[in-house]
Formats: structure tokens, sequence, C-alpha cells
């Protein structure tokens, strides 16, 4: 049983992520709500309470609560209170390890790196932005060095913060295997002279975003989120942000001529939405009650968004209410046409605007590159050239200019290096927790063809969701699916979609 | 010069205030975008932080340093500085002043009327609400006297948290006075045979609210308000919430039968929103950036919405505007037909529904009950009784059950004892300094007609918003208009306007 040391342990870390949820809300406001001119009282809130947070979390007092709960002579713990004092104890050391002038020093790199990295992708000059790149890179290496990787790679404390426990010598493996089975199968697609129809929607075909947002919201009760506990708004990026179970908000963005980005982002942060709904209510506040990792929660997107919403029997059931909702412009578009459109392979120069297959390679790419930039493999000047050399290699194309290749991506100039992996990580993840969803619900397909897309999220929440940060992303796997990680759900899943699309 | 004291103190100013100004946040959200099941979740978060910055205002490190900042061998202050470390310790006093044991007593005890007193107007059952608010007035009457009012009214440091400086001895008489000069114009007034036409639109129109919060924001517009540094947004009662000078945030509410309540809710909001956006910005995050008083902030919406928007030369500019807005609905309504019923005179039974004139009874009637309750001249029990008698002195009317009387208000649920009178104040005030406007700036009824109403904006930033807390209220009105606060410039208003319109 947990006991009194426990208890003031949980009521700190309470307080902790009660105060990080606020945080999250003041970001959702700064995105969808706050008065442009806000912008520098919105920056000193958040410093404030980031820098409270972070006082409180690296405090003697939560480093002596951690020793007192986790000592062999303290009462002992549920399964559920060992896991959070497990996770929190990595976030509290792994916070406690940064000197303050590395914080500081990010920080303010940051800043420029950002300012530098729009500038430079403007006007396409990679110059511009190289030696805050330079810098960033140093100061992720030294970042490394103080988390520390005894023995393993470099990249690996990056890519913890992401996917906890994750290691670059089991990811990189996995990524080189599905490139070995990507690439012919993009190539073979390539080959096809079956293609979707062009210009799927008559010219001048308007789809006015109040009826988009209809259509998206109808999905999305549907799929069991709860808009009582959450709501849906605007924003330049889709994202999906939470500060308790009963409070998820989504973001998309709608395109007046083409419904079907609008959607597809609702789907994939409603994906998100869910996990962040499903969380066991006793644990609010509590690592119990927050994602494993970033991969999975970017398979609960992704299950959502590619799995089921790009399917036929989800068209079966919900293309004629989307005609319903814009019969002129769909008139003469067929549910074959539209299925098969939205499911085009296509390799694009550009990472987010690349189709479910493609898309993995852009994340192999980005992933090789990371890594040899942390070792010093790569220098930061060759890095165009680095990055075109594999673009052609891998999507066989080649960037006409900086801003369309190496310049297209925000993550390194806020640091974000060992975030593109989970991306990837959450198709892996997707694809075999969905087979295994398939043997366990075996009319899963005609329930999804009847608009039953309950059941799904019934078995998401009863398998993943509500157990939070109980189990670590490669244990849950085995938990869930009986196996580890692998690549060939995944595979399986994309021939069987698309060997039929493409005659293949 | 300020010296290093200063500069520490007021960083610890500014750190409390922002904290507070993410309060004032959560709760904006909470009133017009949160979902619904949010409800525990945000209680925690304000819990949370309300805590932490009552630590921070109560500590001892604050102590220590405003005994620093004002000892007598500290640098000299500038003026501003000043009135920042004179308003702070006020506030670091009366929290300092408040044992915990109260604070947690009333906060439970609000909790509990509250939800005692929904019930009680549901059903009209003033017992019961009323063990609560017999509690809530024992609570009320200990605050005083922790807080302290030597010589003074026990009424007083209640105001005081309201209206800083303001007695009791001082507001009752000139409460008194404005009452014998309003009843009788009110009785002239309902002796009149004009009246303004009833029923004014034509059965079934709809004021559409796109409509409707169109006109009010280019109105909003004219007046200066900053749509970049602020927004509008709906909520069930209209407030205004700001997070700095570059962060105000308005609401009302639209009743499509009828645009008049949902358009003046506009202007008021907006007029306390212009207060917010006009403080120095240098001073942001501190005293000198906030309002003298509720009185004097009311006296910013009620000069907008009442001395400006119900005048003629007001409409003259933009019932023109409104009729291209809703021309169905007001083809026949005549502009003199408009600006009469937006100035019609009726007694009611319920304050917020009253027209300007008869509102200052209402709250005479309320501010003497509250006097007597807190010094136990008048029992709980004998309540509803007094109030009833109250009314029909005041008013000629009897309330036909305690819903339409004594429970009318939530504000004593919430202990909001000293409340009442800041309303009326605002009125004197907003009149005393609109008779000095007018004074200053021969030709601004002129410049309303013509929608100029920027020069007016700019007069009261220059006079009253841009000083913030430099003077106290009693100060400031002697600094803006030459003269003491008084009765006879609103009662002047009144007579001018509502002399010839009811021919007395």
């Amino acid at each position: 049983m947990s006991g009194q040391p426990y208890e003031r342990f949980i009521h700190k870390v309470k307080e902790i992520r009660t105060l990080n949820s606020v945080l999250g809300l003041l970001s959702w406001d700064q995105e969808t709500q706050m008065p442009p001119k806000a912008i520098q009282a919105r920056a000193e809130q958040v410093e404030t309470l980031s820098a409270l947070v972070h006082g409180k979390l690296v405090s003697e007092e939560m480093g002596a609560l951690l020793q007192e709960v986790s000592c062999p002579g303290s009462a002992t713990l549920t399964a559920e209170a060992a896991a959070n004092v497990r996770e929190f104890r990595r976030y509290h050391e792994r916070s406690r390890k940064m000197p303050e002038d590395l914080v500081r020093e990010l920080s303010r790199t940051c800043a420029l790196a950002h300012e530098a990295w729009v500038k430079a992708r403007q006007s396409s000059a990679f110059d511009i932005y190289a030696p805050l790149l330079e810098k960033m890179v140093a100061l992720k290496r030294r970042e490394a060095e103080v988390l520390g990787y005894a023995g393993g790679h470099v990249y690996d404390p990056l890519l913890d913060q992401y996917e906890p426990m994750a290691k670059t010598a089991e990811i990189g493996p996995l990524l080189a295997g599905l490139r070995d089975r990507l690439v012919p199968l993009v190539r073979a697609i390539a080959n096809s002279p079956r293609r979707p129809r062009q210009n799927l929607f008559p010219e001048g075909s308007k789809f006015p975003r109040e009826a988009q947002r209809e259509f998206g919201l109808a999905v999305v009760r549907d799929m069991g989120f709860d808009l009582e506990a959450g709501r849906l708004d605007t924003s330049h990026h889709p994202f999906c942000s939470s500060a308790a179970p009963t409070d998820v908000r989504l973001t998309t963005r709608y395109d007046e001529a083409d419904p079907r980005s609008g959607f597809f982002s609702i789907i994939h942060e409603a994906g998100h939405g869910l996990y962040e709904q499903g969380f066991d209510p006793e644990h609010t506040g509590t690592p119990m009650s927050e994602a494993v990792s970033s991969g999975i929660h970017e398979s609960q997107s992704r299950l959502w968004e590619n799995q089921v919403a790009r399917s036929r029997p989800f068209w079966e059931r919900y293309y004629p209410k989307l005609r319903e909702h814009f019969p002129a412009a769909l008139e003469r578009v067929t549910l074959d046409d539209f299925h098969f459109a939205v499911n085009e392979v296509r390799p694009s120069l550009i990472r987010v605007d690349s189709d479910e297959l493609t898309y993995n390679l852009h994340i192999l790419l980005r992933f090789e590159i990371e890594c040899d930039l942390l070792t010093g493999a790569l220098a930061v000047s060759d890095l165009p050239k680095a990055w075109n050399a594999k673009t052609e290699s891998l999507l066989g194309l080649t960037p006409p200019n900086d801003a369309d290749g190496v310049l297209q991506d925000i993550h390194w100039s806020f640091g974000g290096f060992g975030y593109f992996p989970t991306y990837t990580l959450g198709n892996l993840y997707a694809a075999q927790f969905m087979a295994t969803a398939h043997q366990e619900i075996p009319d899963l397909e005609a329930r999804i063809r009847m608009g039953d897309l309950r059941t799904l999220r019934e078995w998401l929440r009863e398998k993943i969701h509500r157990h939070g940060m109980r189990w670590h992303a490669h244990e849950l796997v085995v938990q869930v699916t009986g196996k580890p990680l692998g690549v060939e759900p995944f595979f399986d899943y994309l021939r069987e979609k698309f060997a039929p699309l493409y005659g293949i």
C-alpha cells in the first residue's frame, strides 16, 4: 500500500503537472485565441510559470521525496504508484542534470535559430541559418554528454526525451529494414499505369468551412471523442492540446478548395485526443495519466487517420454523408475515385505533403542526418549536399532549392533532435496494434463499414489508453500484440492496401 | 532614483501580477471556451495557482523587500515607484492580516452559499439560503474586525477592497443625497403622459447575432478600442478580462429578438476595456498599470454606455448605420423612437433590468442593507421583510416573491459585501468626468455626432487611464475635475437628458 511519503510525493507531482497543464492552455490560447499584440505579455507569463515549474521539479524537496518513496524500508508501492515514481524520477533526474547555463544557452539559441530559420527559408538561403544550426548541434551534443549514454549512441539521450528507453542501435536497423521493403514498393507503384483521377473536383468548387467542420465533428463523435470534454478550433498548424482527460482541444485548418487535408487533420488530432481522454481519471495529474511516448501517441493519431479513415470500409459508410455536405462538388466523384484519391502515392519533396508510404523515407533521411550531425560525421556546412543526395537516392527527386529541401522543417530550430523517428515509430506501432485489433475483433471491418467506430476506441482504451505510462513502449507493444515492434505488420498493411489500388 | 532594492521588489511584484494575469485568463477561458466537463480540472488549476500567488504575496521575503524599499535610508523613489510600493504594501498587509482558517472558512462557505443561493432562487425559498448567508455575514464581520477599522465603520474594510480609502461615513450621505434628488425626478417621470413607443420592432423581427456583433465592433473600433490587442466573445454574463494592456477581452450576449442589450453590453465592456488598454505600458505588471478602484473602473464603462451611447448625438451618427444592418426590423422605427426607447425610465424589481436612473435606488437599498447586516442592526431572518419594505419605499414596487426580491443578486453568495456602492460611484464619477470633458473639449458633442469618439478616448487616457493607481479615487477626481466627488453633475446630466424626453 502507498503510505504517507507517497501521498506527499504525489501531491507535489500533481502540483507540477497542474502548472504544466496551465502552460499547455496558454499555448493553445496563443495558437487559437490570443490577440496578436499580446505576444510579449504571453512570453512573460510562460517564462514566469516555466521557471516556477522547473524550480519545483529540481528542488531538494522533490529529491528527498523521491528518495523517501523509493528507499527499501518504505511501504511497498502498487504497480501504478511504482510507475509514477519511476517516471517522475526520470523527469526529475534529467532536469537536474542540465546545468543552468546550458538551459539558458539553449533557450537563447532556440529563439535566435528560429528567427534565422524563418528568414533563411523565405529567401532559400541556408547560410543565414548555418551558424545557428551549428551552435544548436554543439549544444545538443553537450546536452547528450551531460545526460549520458554509457556505451550507447550520442543520439540516445535525445531520442529518449520523446521515446523513453528507445536506443539508436535498435531504431536504426528497424528503419533501415523498412526502407529496404518500401523502396521497391514505391518503385512498383511509380511504374504502374494506374493513377487516381486528377483534378477531382470541378473547377471553382467551394467547400465551406462550416460544412467541413460539421462533417468532421460528425465523424469525431462516431469515434467516441467526447465533445463535452473537448473542442475543435482552427489554427495555423493542426495540433491536440490536453489540460486533463476532461479538457482535450483539437485544431485543424480548412482549405475551402479541397476538404481532404482539413478532414484528415481533424481525424489525426482526434486520434491523439482519444488517447488523452482515455487515461484513467483516477490518475489525473500523474505519469499514469500521460502518454507512454511520442511514438505511441503518434500511433493513435495515425491509426485513426490512415488505417481507419483512409480505408475503403470507412468511406463506404462516410462518402455518402460527405456527398450530402457537398452535393454539387462531389456529384461526379465516385466512391472509387475518392478512395483512390485519398490514397495516392507520389514521392514529394516536402515531408508534410507526402503520402503515408513515402513519408517514412523522409523520416529515415532525417534520422540518418541527425545521427551524423551529432557524431560529427557530417558537418553543418555539408548538410545541404547530404540532404539533396539522400533525397535523390530515397525519393528519386532533386530539391530545386534549400527552402524545399534542408530548410523545410522547423524542428532543428527549436532543438528537436530525436523527434523525427517517432513519426515512423507511430506508423509501425499503429500497424502492429491494428493487426491485433483485427484478430481480436474479427468483424471490425464490418463494424467500421456500419459507422461503429467505438468498438475500436474501446479496444484501444482498454489495451493502451487507460494504462498511461505504466509500461514503456517496448513493453506495451509486447503486452498488446504479443511481439516486439517489427516492420512486417506495417509493410503488410501497405501492400494489402496499395497492391489492389495500383494493380501490382 | 529607484535603487537596487526597488528593482528586486518590482521583479517580485511583476511575478505575482503575471501569475494573477494567468488566473484571469483561466477564468476568461472558463466562461467562454472551456468544455463543460473540465470544471473540476479547472478548479484544481485555479486552486494550485492561487495558493502559489498567495504564498508569494504574504512571504517573509516580500515583507522584507517592502521594508527595505520604504526605510528612510533607502534611495528616494519616483512618484510612480512610490505609488507601486504604497499599493503593493496595502495588498500585502491586507493578505497577511487574514488568518488561514478564516480564508479557508470563507472559501468553503462561498462554495456552499453559492450552491444554496442557486437552489433558493430557483424555488424562491429564502430559507434554503438563510443559514449560509448568516454564516457569511458572520465571517465578513470577522474579516472586518481582523482587517480593522479604527474608529470607522465595520463596513469600511469591506468597501475598501473595491474602493480603496472610501469610507462609509462619506459614501452614506452621498448616496442619501442622491436619493433625495432622484425620487422626485422618478415620480415626475412616472406622472408624465409621455412614453417611449412600446413593441418597438415588428412581431417576429430577427436581429442575427453576426450582424449585431459586426455593428458593435464597428462602434468599438470608432471608440479606439484596439482589436489587435483584444477580442470580443460571448458569455452568459458580459464581462471584460484583461491579462495585459495588449490582451483585453470583452464579452457580451446576444438576444436575437432585440439588439439593445447586446449592444449596450458591448459598449459597457469596451469602456472597461479602454481603461485596461490605456495603462502606461512602461508599468505593466505593477499597480501603476491597474485600475484605481471598482468605482473608477465602472465610471469608464458607464460613461461610454450611458453618457455617450445613449445620447442623441451618438444615435444621430449611428442609427442610420444600425438601420443598414437591420433594414426590415427598423424600417418604421424613427431615430426619435429609438433614442427615447433606449432611455426609457421605468422602475423595475430587478436591478440588472433597470434604467440608469432607478438603478441607483437599487444600489442605495443594497448599501443600507449591507451596512445593517454587518452592524447587526438587521438580522438575516428579517432580511426579506426589510428588502420588500425598502423596495416599496424607494421604487414603489412590491416583489411578488423572494426570487424577484432579496434573492436576485449573486454578490452576497461569494461574500462580495462592499461591491454594490461602486456601481453608483461609477455613475457619479462618470458624470463629473464627462462634465469636465465637455468643458475642456467644447465641440465634444459635435465630434460624437460625426463619429469621432477617439477625441474623448484620448482625453480619458490622458487624464485617467495612463495614471493607473498613481492616485486614489478621491484624489484623482479632484485632479481631473477640480472638485471632490459630488452628486450634482450626475443629477444635472439626468435632468438635462430626461426633462426634454418626458416633457417635465
